[in-house]
């Protein structure tokens, strides 16, 4: 069944004006005018800064464009890029789109069979990899026949580097010899701009393939809701293979921030990047909230602590505990700024900023719990909750249920996926399979994924209403709560929780659960691990703990 | 001749896609969702303010759409709108639009038979006009035969109103009979959404018809450049008849921000406007330079003067002088942005933001100077100069000619206007007869009109350079300079000057010209009058002041 075209009435239309077209290049046409000595910094693989500005990315920007005509590339053709947060993926974002190529984005943290199968089904026809990940390149080139060659970046000679791709191009010799200047074709804006593959938890990778008048579009709504300008400093936390790192490179542009990359980062690094923080006056720092939880604990080690007053920490993919929000307000004077997005609604669709109003009229509790919510949507998107029958749900803040979400950059199928034309709405909504309720002032509180959720004697229990409040105790690191099957209840709670220095008990644990839930709603066990199971994009693997915990409540489980 | 469509380039084209539409509706429903208690205030005819929220003004709107439906208006319909800034206004602004039909905005300081002119142009089938602007509409209707009846903005009882007009309906009455809910069409983006005609001060007024694709995106836009907020509370003065009051309501909208509305206000209602920006703690009010200047004048008399360091005062329509910026700073804090826009390109082109490393390198005297410029392009737009022969002139701060714009919402075509397609080019830019210049930084500089400017011995004079210059003196209240026709040197520059109490003297005024400009530039005879002709849109009308002093350089002229 294909997707009904909502229908369109006509008003007057002058049919003869040409429609000049949304292209993302003019976004930075725009910037570099107007803010063409704007820096651009990049963290080198040995921990030093690259540093330009504007117009010298915008002449490699333009140089790639003619490197990639060079190499056949032509409209239409998927390019893998396989890259870190650096200036190159940056230049990528821009010229590989601006010549009518679809940017292929791909997760440098999957396994290479996901890559493979990702590849083959985009048919992409080249791979721009960073020299870090060719090993990965090297596992997948061979059986992926539509692969007609690689780009490496790379600082050392292309000679130096023993590979078994051919044929293979260095990045910088590419650029070097290329016409520093490109005349961009205006491309019909309802061209692919770039593919996003979910990494769902059930199922094979689906492809969100995103027009280039979905990512303008979406980049002055983020800029906006964001509240960004060109005195803004902002440190792309967030992978740019994920969701275009949540839209926030398209959007830092168009306002002509300073933008900073951070290279291959991980948990370990972290001095580093709060040093960034620091020293190149960082206002806003996007990343998932499991970065930004454990960066905390490297803060609290700190004396003094970080004067981040003028920083706002844009967190996303999960729910930010209270601790972590107080935490970083009392240390550090940070605002967490607490989104909701998903690929498949390009980037962000709620944006936790404050009301006047609010501010006058919440105590201070109620303002902390406000902040913990999802955010209020952001404009041009239409959000609603309905229950399982299909029908719409009131904004009461309590009613629960799926979110669905439709809009001007919200997509409305999957690339080449039969069988998923029931996850959008005849309406044109998106069927998000996440849970939750919005309430009268428009914020929106999500409280499970539908296949996350737990169905116990005809009741729904939400899993991460247990975790966010067994990981506000203090002396725990983390929790999860998933559903295992159950011989009478159909399912029942299992909290797996990390410890902090083994000081605290389960008891304490199911204490402090009693003050806020029911008691058939509560935990039948909860067990001490070392580590919570995460998928590659970092969110709690749910899928894998409900299978090696299955049998967890059947009546012949040891301790049962 | 028609217009060459530009050349657009296919990607990859995902043909099933269904496009959610840029309807303008939109921005107010999403403003109701999360903003629905904020408020709207507007200026009654008596002076108290009438208070409402945004979810009161949203149900009206809905009533709104239905009572246009219950007179028979259609999708695609023009309807005449001939009102002030009021909350009905900003009614009609989302509800006749929603419906598909097309706002004919009507400016209220029109002579009649050029009112007439508009009308039929459009074929206007219904009018909307307010009571106090009743007279007005009798004149022109009998001959406006395309009018099927007239909607009256009144606080009085239909009956009670004496007018040959018929049929004739009360705006209120209409509201309070029909439906409180409406079921928005989705409306193709590329429908009009309003009419606009140009008060050209030459030549028949021309209609700019805008898409609700061109408003919305204008709107997103708008937002961004002037950075407004949920925090703001915004002062429409622009009168909402002139290019969509400079796009502010849309913009104010879309991020929920108060709005206060004057209704019909002039100079001498200046008292009660300062009152209400401070009551109101206004943050943005927005206004031609020519209102703005006077009120200086007022403030100035103020005891203690009123603290507006928290308001942005948006100018535009003229450059605002040196003095007038300063003066505000000084006497209440309040910074004048200064930006420059037009009907074609859906109001604002530039806005004069400043920038953090500029606000570093620049003396405090550069600082003040670049605050007269007209600000850098807006993100979306392209602007370029060319000379005479067409060809595209560097952005070096210097290099003078002709100012071209083109984007996603400037109007490629004027509706129905045969002979006018000279006014675009084929690669879809306006010519916007303006003559500047843009600097490295990407700031405009207007130097004058096409027109306007001063052709003498083969040289330009810029009219307006002279201007500013002998504005700016102390005693002088205004100055006009144009360009009369000279026997020997084709024109010579002429100066009209309002003085101050008569304490300025020709002489004096020379004295301060010839400081800035060449002997050959300066204007041959200087005019003492008691103020400076206008244009209904509050414009110097230099065509008018060409016309009446025409001979002034003739041999035979009295005084030569």
């Amino acid at each position: 069944m294909g997707l009904k075209i909502m229908e369109i009435i006509n008003g007057l239309t002058l049919t003869s004006k040409s429609i000049y077209q949304l292209n993302v290049i003019n976004l930075l046409k725009h910037a570099v005018r107007n803010f063409g000595r704007q820096e651009i910094l990049s963290r080198r693989p040995d921990g030093t800064l690259f540093r330009y500005k504007y117009q010298d990315a915008y002449e490699r920007v333009q140089r790639l464009a003619n490197s990639l005509h060079s190499l056949g590339i032509q409209p239409g053709d998927r390019i893998g890029v396989l890259t870190w947060n650096t200036h190159e993926n940056f230049e990528i974002y821009f010229g590989l789109p601006g010549i009518g190529a679809v940017m292929l984005l791909l997760n440098a943290r999957l396994v290479p069979s996901e890559l493979e199968y990702i590849i083959k089904h985009a048919e992409a026809k080249f791979l721009i990899v960073d020299d870090s990940l060719l090993s990965i390149a090297e596992e997948i080139i061979p059986s992926c026949k539509t692969i007609k060659g690689c780009v490496i970046i790379t600082e050392k000679q292309l000679s130096s580097i023993t590979t078994q791709i051919h044929p293979k191009f260095s990045y910088e010799e590419l650029l070097y010899n290329a016409n520093p200047s490109y005349d961009w074709p205006q491309i019909d804006e309802n061209s692919i701009y770039s593919a996003c593959y979910t990494t769902g938890t059930t199922g094979k990778p689906k492809g969100v393939y995103s027009s280039h008048r979905e990512v303008y579009l979406q980049a002055l709504m983020y800029a906006i809701n964001a509240r960004f300008s060109v005195n803004d400093c902002i440190f792309q936390i967030v992978p740019m293979y994920h969701v275009l790192g949540w839209g926030t490179p398209q959007a830092a542009v168009l306002v002509g921030a300073k933008i900073v990359l951070p290279g291959n980062y991980n948990l370990s690094n972290v001095s580093h990047l709060i040093d960034i923080v620091i020293r190149e006056k960082v206002t806003v720092f996007n990343g998932a909230t499991a970065f930004i939880m454990p960066m905390l604990e490297f803060i609290q080690q700190m004396d003094p602590k970080p004067d981040f007053s003028n920083v706002q920490f844009i967190c996303g993919a999960s729910e930010p505990p209270l601790e972590l929000i107080k935490s970083y307000k009392e240390l550090t004077g940070a605002e967490i700024i607490h989104t909701y997005g998903s690929t498949e609604a390009m980037a962000i669709v709620t944006i936790n900023q404050p009301k006047p109003w609010l501010e006058n009229e919440l105590t201070e509790g109620e303002k902390w719990e406000l902040k913990r919510k999802q955010g209020y949507v952001v404009v041009g998107l239409d959000v609603k909750i309905i229950n399982p029958e299909g029908a719409d749900l009131p904004n009461d803040g309590k009613s629960t249920g799926e979110i669905l979400i439709r809009g001007p950059w919200v997509t409305s199928k999957y690339y080449n996926s039969p069988g998923t034309e029931n996850q959008f709405t005849e309406d044109g909504y998106w069927k998000s399979g996440d849970v939750g309720y919005l309430d009268s002032e428009g914020y929106l509180k999500i409280t499970d994924r539908l296949k996350d959720i737990i169905k116990s004697g005809g009741e729904w229990i939400s899993t991460i209403n247990l975790e966010n409040t067994i990981s506000s105790l203090p002396n725990v690191l983390e929790a999860a709560v998933v559903g295992i099957p159950h011989p009478k209840w159909q399912e029942r709670p299992l909290a797996l929780v990390v410890p902090r220095n083994n000081q605290v008990t389960k008891k304490q644990i199911l204490e402090s659960l009693k003050t806020k839930f029911a008691k058939w709603q509560l935990p039948d066990k909860i067990l001490f691990v070392h580590e919570i199971p995460k998928t590659s994009v970092g969110k709690i693997d749910k899928k894998n703990i409900r299978k090696a915990y299955r049998n967890v409540y059947k009546e012949n489980y040891p301790n049962n």
